[in-house]
This record gives C-alpha cells, structure tokens and sequence, in this order.
C-alpha cells in the first residue's frame, strides 16, 4: 500500500516561556509521533520568544529560531500558528496577537485577561482574516470546557453556565475550613506557595474567574462577551466564622460563577456563595475546578479537573493545536463575531435565599430595628442567629427566604440609616445547584 | 458588507424513529436557525426509515421521503449523512452502514453493539471511501466524552480509562442500598418501569457497559477495538447483604468499567467493583454516568452527566452531526484505523484489595481450611468477618490486601476443593479511584 502524501507540518512560533510555555514545548518534544499520527501532520515549533533568552528552562531551545519581539515572532513568514503564553490584557500580547491575525496566522492563547477585555474586536478581526483564536487553556485549565461547551452541547440551548474556575480561591476557603484559620493567615501561605498571581487581586478578587466565566458566556449565550456587565465580588470579606456557620447549616463558602439569559438580559456573577455541601460544587477541593453546564436537551453536564499547573495547562494548548492539525476550524466563539448579540447586562433577578451576617451595636432595640428594615423591603427572614456581643457588637447571622438581589440592596441601604448596624453586612447567595 | 455565500444544506437520512430518532428530529426543526448559526450551514432532514410507518410519534413526518429498507435509504443519492439509530450488533443496522460507506455518506451512530464487534472493520472500511463514522451517542449518553478524550486530551498518553456507564446497573444498585431491598425486587421494578433492554443481560450483565468501554479504550490506547478480550461480569450476584458490608467498610459498589494499557498488553474489565463511599464514582446516583479519563499531562478529569435518555442521547447526535456540517473530520477512532495496534488482551495483573464472600459448610475446621488455601496462594487477610450459620453455611467476608488475580484465581480454586465453601464465592476488587 502506498502511503498519502502527509501536509506539511504545522509551524508554530510560541511567546512565552513561563510554565506553561515550557510544558507544551515538553510535549510537543516527547509526543512528536503521537501527535503526528493523531493528526496526520507534523506539529513543529519553529521560533520562541520570551523576556530572558539566557534563562534556565531545562528545556533545550537551540533548534529554534530567537526572536526578542512577539511581534517579530507572531509575524515570521514560516510559522502557522501564533502561540501566545505571555499573559497580560494589553501591551505586547495583544500586540503580537493582532499582528498575528492580520499576518494570516491563527492563534491559539491562554490569555483570559486578553479576550474578556478585546475579544469582539479579536474575534472580529481574525474572522475577517479567515483566521481562528483557540483559548481552551484560558478556561480551567486542563478541563476541555470550551470544547464542550461549542462543539459538544452545539445542538443544545444553553441554560446556564456554572462554575468554580479560580484554583487559588478555592484553595483558600478550603484551607480556612479544614484548619480552622482566617483568611489572613491562608492567604499568607498560599502566597508564601507561590498560588498567587502577581496581582493577588486578580485571584482573590475574582477577576481572573471572572474572565474565564465572561468568555464561557459569550459561548453559551451566542452574546459579545462582556465582562464589564458582570457582578464581581471577591473572598477577601469571607471570615472563618461564615465558613463555620455555613457549614452548620449544610453549606460550604465557594468563588461561584453563574451565567444565565434572561428575559432582560445575561446575568452573570462571580461572587462567593453557599452551595450545599453535599453537591458536586460543595465537595469540591483545593486547586480543583467544576464547570457544570446546564443545556435544554442534554440537562446538567458535570466537569471536573485540574484547574492550573504546567501539563493540565500544555494539554489544553495541545488540544487546540491539534484541532488546528486537523484542519478543523470555527468562530473564534462558536458563531460569527457579526452574529454575537450585544449582552445586555441584567443584575441578577433570580431570585434566592440569602446568607447575611453584620454587626450590631450594643443598643436598645437594635434587631428589632434590623428586622423592621428587612419586612419594609420585603425580605423575609428563615433562619436568624445573634451570638454573644464582643468589643461592643454582636454578631448575627440571617438566612432571608428567596428574595431578589435588588430588594435586599434595598434593605442593605435601609439598613445603613439605622444606625445599629456597624460596618458593612455580608451578604452571600446561597445557589440552587 | 456582503454575506458570503452559504454551503449546501447537509441532508440527513435518518434510519431508526425510537426514543433517540424522534429525539434528534425534534431538536433538528426546533433549533434550524441556530444550528445553521453555529455550524455555517442548514443540516436537514432529507428522508427517514423505520419498522412502522403508520405509528404516531409525535413528530410531522410529512416533510421527509419514507424509505422501508434501511439500505434504501443509506444509499439515496440525495443525503450526505445516514444517521443510524436502529441499533443491533449485526442485521439492517451493519448492512445499512457498510452500504452508507460504500454510497459515500458520512455516518453518525448510537450504535455501540455494532462498533465495539465490527468497529475494526467499519472503520477500515471508512476511511477507504474517505467517510467518517461518529459515534458521540454510544458512549455515556449526553456526556460529550468521546470527543474530550479525542480532541480535549489529544496531547496526552492516556494511562487510564474508568466509568460507571449504565444507568440501569447503577439504578438497581444505589435503589437496593437505599430501600434495602434484594436484587430480585429491585431488578423487577427495573423492569416494570422500562429500564431494561429487551435482553435483559445487556445491561445486567454488563454487555452494554463493555461495549463502551471497548470503544473508549480503543480511542484511549490506539488499539483495535476489542470486546473479546474483556473481562466481564454482571451485577446478577450481587445481594443487599454484599452492598451492606461494603457501606459498613467506607464503599459503594459500583459497575465500573476500567482501562489501562500495561506492560503485558491492555487490560479490560467491567465488573461490580467496590470504590470508597466518598470519592465522586462512589457518589453517583441512579442513571448518572461518570467517565474518568486520565492522562500523562492533563491528570485526571472527571465527567458526569446523564447517561440515556431522548434528550441527552439526541444532543450527543447533534455534536457529531454539528462538526459534521462544520467539515470536522477525523480518523473513526482517532487516528487512521490502519494504525491501531492489536489489542494483546491481558488479564488484570495489577494488584488491588478484593472482597470476598463465601457460604461456609457448617463443619469443625472450615475457617482454618480457607487460610490455608489463601495463604498458600499468597493472598494475605486484612480483614475478616463470619456471621451466625443460617440454613446450615455461615457467610464469611474477607478483605484481602494487595493480590494480582492470578493469585486469587488460584486460591479461589483451592477452596473449591476443600469441600467446606458452598457454591462458588464472590470475590468484588476494590478499585483506588
């Protein structure tokens, strides 16, 4: 038998060699073969770039071509694929990657940052130049997530996207439960452990998630993906005693996204939660990550693994350069940028029963007060705890019934006015998952 | 700006108007404009074929050409896509596809039987003509786990393949742990309810588990599919009194299929197996499937979702049909079919924990002949237990530590000869998941 004449192998040029870059360059070393006879095509790196061409990686880098520039990288006329692991919203890796795309390049990146912010206009000017943008290691880490959602549930309406995407927070609330210790202290170590993002905000404020659960939305919602029409609240308010008395009532604290359409619009937030402990979500620990994906035929497809690291990391860049091997090709977010409707962003008008916890001062009639604000707002109260008052505040704890956020906030303000209220209440949806 | 101009509809000729045929048909005029949306091209209906014309499906059928012979309708000149939802190992379905091929369509199957039999052959048969099968829908209902582990882990060496992939094993299962009702009971009310297969050992005796498995391993290790040389055991033998000593040492019991290539060739097993209460198989309920895939990079990920049903099986149509119209093409099991290696079927080597029970003869000395026998075979006890002697035998369970089955095999046969086990003992490997 006579063999078919292979394509010509598929050149790569790869910008940034952290972690993540150093692990795809490891396979692609490694599993030249399997690759190959998987996809019927050579995938081979033809240049690199990074900021340190001296630096140690303990992966050889002479049989590539250096560039100091990424856009000198992303535009060499003898690669194919712009592989873009430098991170950052902006600056050189937005740079490079539109070069890249106007250079006739596709591009395959784990920049979340990069296409929350510019990924209608990315995704327009790839299309335009009948090139594609493949981010599945943008969007929890190993987990195949993106290709679920766009090719596996195609068939499928999507209801709505949940997810626990940010490996560090989890980390962090998973750690204040099991030791018993405040936030302070595990943020520290998870710090001193290297799990934070030079920005600690970015993770623990909830915005590198947030980015991830923007672009599964556009995805699911056939919308511009809109990360600035997102509810964002970060774990740095969450004390041990909410993860205690959550745990009490059956729940555990978790950085929950939730994406769903709506008769006004798509509501998405990225906020911690209380989820029931017995759920998939609730047992969920450490760096692991959950996407679950709710569709109108299929109902609820549950994913799990993890979320970060070098190979879960280099195997999702594999997967969508060996898509790109394969010749398969679609829009960047599942349909045609032009067709992606504009989000309206919608605050959350689903209702939920509600987690509250403040601080009330030592006055005369203070709950009394609380409770009168809440009934004036049409929040009902289930469940309510007052603990023993210390430097000079008692701590209670509220569960409402279902309410809507808007009428809480009302409450919330009302509260404010009271006077007894000290600082700011903690207010916690608790999902139906 | 101009719109660029539309491919040709993909025509479908869809054989087999079941639960999954209607399913797909409903899905199909339901959504056209978003299906045309996402892929770029309208998929339609051209012409169906089932056993009964006249039967009220709940579905117009008057705007497809009606073809009583499968094959019929596999060749017409006018579809690009036969999409096979009759299932049966052999018969109308094989004909039909192998016709298909030759005819030149694309296949899209649920048909499990019939590839994990003749997937080899199919397959070659495929790729000759330049057709692709997909098969979505065999494997784990709506969860889109064939393409996560040919397309999400494409860069991995997978080293192990598991799954709880019959939603009827697990029904009877956690329903008898639950109501604590014997197998006989619960497997009536199974059937009662429309659970079963027609042949009811397809599901109970783990065939139909198998045959997925089959599949998911030959994608997994590159091997030709290859049922045969799996180990296979159903759940008929397994009492409340098996699922309550398992729950009072920490496990469920599970049928659980398991994958892994090794030295001495790939190893295949579906078979009732204990997993600790806790881990996340150990969690699973009623007719949720969960498939573990693990890879060399990615680690270990986890799906879970439903595993039949007219919605979830006909979502699982749709992705294949939807890459399909997307011109995804791709080897059937993921590489060229010439390039799979021969399946060397290994019997399980790899050492694990067993539970054993056995009904022992009411005779001075029983216990001490089946150490014996177990400890000449080199299996060691980690735990024991014998209960009261009822009807003349006493039950005996055994936990053993870490033992090849080899060894097990031996001392199982040993105690045959000993002349004090009743019947033949049960002996359920505890798997570390």
């Amino acid at each position: 038998m006579s063999l078919p004449q292979r394509p010509a192998p598929l050149r790569l040029g790869i910008a940034g060699l952290g972690t993540v870059g150093v692990g795809v360059l490891k396979i692609l070393r490694r599993e030249a073969e399997m690759i190959t006879m998987r996809t019927g095509r050579a995938v081979t790196v033809t240049a690199v770039s990074a900021r340190n061409r001296g630096k140690d990686r303990g992966v050889p880098l002479e049989g590539y071509a250096w560039e100091d520039d990424p856009v000198a990288l992303a535009t060499r006329d003898d690669i194919d694929v712009f592989v873009e692991l430098m991170g950052g919203s902006d600056g050189p890796a937005k740079a490079a990657t539109e070069a890249a795309l106007k250079a006739g390049k596709d591009v395959v990146t784990a920049n979340k940052a990069m296409l929350a912010i510019h990924g209608q206009a990315l995704a327009e000017l790839a299309e335009a130049h009948g090139r594609v943008i493949r981010f599945e290691a943008a969007v929890a880490g190993g987990i195949p997530v993106v290709k679920a959602l766009t090719e596996g549930l195609a068939g499928n309406n999507i209801t709505r996207v949940m997810g626990v995407m940010n490996g560090t927070c989890n980390y962090i609330l998973t750690r204040m439960q099991s030791a018993g210790l405040p936030y302070d202290v595990v943020f520290q170590e998870a710090s001193d452990l290297g799990y934070l993002e030079a920005d600690p905000n970015l993770d623990v404020g909830g915005i590198d998630a947030g980015h991830k659960l923007a672009l599964l939305a556009a995805i699911a919602f056939g919308t511009k993906v809109c990360f600035d029409g997102m509810e964002l609240e970060g774990i740095g308010r969450i004390t041990i005693e909410d993860i205690r008395a959550a745990e009490d009532m059956g729940y555990r604290i978790k950085l929950l996204g939730v994406s769903q359409m709506t008769g006004r619009g798509l509501e998405q937030r990225m906020a911690p939660c209380l989820v029931p402990s017995s759920s998939p979500l609730g047992q969920l620990e450490g760096g692991t990550n959950m996407v679950v994906l709710e569709g109108d035929s299929v109902g609820q497809i549950v994913l799990r693994g993890p979320g970060a690291g070098e190979g879960p990391t280099a195997s999702a860049v594999l997967s969508d350069l060996c898509d790109i091997a394969r010749g398969f090709r679609l829009p960047v977010f599942g349909q045609p940028a032009e067709t992606l409707s504009a989000a309206e962003a919608a605050i959350s008008m689903t209702p939920a029963p509600f987690y509250l916890r403040m601080a009330l001062q030592d006055k005369p009639g203070a709950l009394a007060k609380v409770a009168a604000v809440l009934g004036e707002a049409g929040v009902s109260i289930h469940r309510m705890r007052q603990y023993d008052h210390a430097n000079g505040t008692a701590p209670v704890l509220i569960v409402t019934h279902k309410v809507q956020r808007a009428d809480l906030d009302l409450a919330l303000a009302g509260m404010a006015k009271t006077g007894v209220v000290e600082g700011e209440p903690v207010a916690l949806r608790i999902e139906s998952v």
